[in-house]
């Protein structure tokens, strides 16, 4: 085939760079300039370099560690896809080194300037809200990134989500099914891609089981734990309250509990919750709660995946993992 | 005062050294030699340099990123120290890179290597079993070390742990008014430092509230969960079985609550439960579950505290912080 015997001191003679300025250029690094990423692409091409059969050598010039950006490190979800990217990245031996957004643009874009700076071989990330001048400048140094969990419009970079719609879905049927016809829902921010999909699903899913949407039934937490408390309180509040609440993530859910509880209304008998994200937690509450689950572990390893075959030089195509509905109520038991 | 007016540059001169060796060696740095450290060191206590004064001089130096190496990032204490260490990292303008041990010694070497190669300007760690080869190298660095959570015999480290006594024996104290005599241990590694110091706690404290040491309620596990699943079946299994079960980590004891679960057992009235680390899903568990309780943000400010003291030339003593009982069982309530 053609390009078998061509190396990378061949690209780099071809191209009139050194050795290392081809390597850089080859492994996606930051500090590379236009012109030499024109010479070095132009070299490629003309000598049918396959940068695959090279990765032996194009590694000595990687620090072999990622970085992962998670949205929020106390979220079990991220840990858990945390845990499985890191395992995953060993095994390809990658480190991964683990950023903690804490759900803030400015932080990520800290963990940003500190992936570059550390020249680490790729980024996996959570992107925060709709974007930022540190993510444009991350994706136009040509690191390899993949995103996860979150997409950002006008970012093309290869991505791991998951539908959040057949799992809502099938998690609206069994509600309405066992007599709920008032559903509360804490929706994630609307500026987060994850957040405006499960709240399109909610609201789609509705009318398909004979619901109307009642806007007095939908609040707006940011993920994490208190916003979820204060959602429940609002919607427990009112004279007509609903019967059941779906949170979009573990963390609001976790809150909403928190205020089912302190209102004095048992879960199972008095009203139904239902959590985004199977972890371990839900499933030992007494009664376990039922959840709308994605495979963090899969989302995890998944992404590493992807990373890793950019760095290689491909160019893989964005994953989309599915979600299901855990059933747990008594009420299936009978 | 002697020395107002030394300069880093002075210190150079006078070591025979460049600016940037007398850097590396003043910040820490691994890439130094033991020739270059000798001379600096001699010129700094010749000239009377404080560095201190020097910080900003010396900051440029920095990499401005510390490395973080938990446990077990999906163990929520450990989650709840890596956020209060990484905030009062940015407050002080540096960026934590996160790293995830999984309880293995291996694991912990490859980001020792990681974190030595990356140039982080210091590392705040949860060190594995009883030491190894990686941890010596990282502390013969001269890289600013501070362990968290656990400290290895014969290493010479500025340390945060928290001391259990205190809180197993309010535990004790509490299980035995309430007329347990009966109480299961689930013991941590006896390789780690928290948990042999935890299980001297648990054995010192029975006789004091007037209970035998039965060695058949005694068993270990590894910290993760399906270990405490293990034992706390192998305690439930007993012709007599206890009728309270503490465990040393909360990972343990939300395998001994599935375990207790599958056995039919209901918290409060068939068996209690006390975990270790007060982490917010044990209180939202309905019961909700007594804990020994360590202030996981404490911890995780405190470490970063003590390493930037370190980066800046000090030399921090240990932190000792305490631990408390905190009963939620439903008979204080009555």
């Amino acid at each position: 085939m053609a390009g078998r015997g061509v190396t990378i001191r061949d690209v780099a003679a071809h191209a009139g760079v050194s050795l290392g300025t081809a390597s850089r250029v080859l492994s996606g690094h930051p500090a590379t300039s236009a012109d030499a990423r024109a010479r070095v692409t132009q070299a490629v091409t003309e000598l049918g370099y396959r940068p695959n059969a090279q990765a032996r050598s194009l590694r000595l010039t990687r620090t072999h560690a990622i970085g992962l950006l998670v949205s929020d490190v106390r979220n079990p979800f991220f840990a858990d896809v945390a845990h499985a990217a890191e395992q995953a990245a060993l095994g390809a031996d990658y480190v991964t080194l683990l950023g903690n957004a804490n759900e803030n643009v400015e932080q990520q874009d800290r963990y940003i300037e500190t992936f570059l700076m550390q020249r680490v071989d790729g980024v996996v990330l959570a992107p925060q809200g709709r974007g930022s001048g540190s993510l444009e400048a991350l994706i136009e140094s040509r690191m390899p990134v993949v995103f996860v969990d979150r997409t950002v419009e006008g970012f093309d970079v290869p991505s791991v989500t998951t539908d959040s719609r057949p799992g809502i879905e099938e998690a609206i049927a069994s509600l309405t099914a066992a007599g709920h016809s008032r559903i509360g829902y804490i929706a994630g921010p609307q500026a987060i891609s994850t957040g405006r999909q499960r709240y399109d699903a909610f609201i789609d899913a509705l009318p398909r089981h004979g619901i109307d949407v009642d806007p007095s039934l939908i609040t707006f937490g940011d993920f994490q734990e208190q916003s979820g408390v204060r959602a429940a309180q609002q919607l427990l509040a009112a004279p007509d309250r609903p019967t059941a609440i779906l949170a979009a993530d573990n963390l609001m859910a976790l809150g909403a509990l928190a205020a089912t509880r302190q209102r004095g209304l048992h879960i199972g008998s008095d009203i139904e919750v239902v959590a985004f994200d199977d972890i371990e937690w839900l499933a030992h509450f007494d009664p376990p709660i039922s959840v709308i689950a994605q495979d963090a572990g899969a989302v995890g390893r998944c992404a590493v995946e992807l990373l890793l075959s950019v760095v290689e030089g491909e160019e893989p195509e964005s994953v989309v993992l599915p979600t299901t509905f855990i059933d747990r109520s008594t009420r299936t038991k009978s």
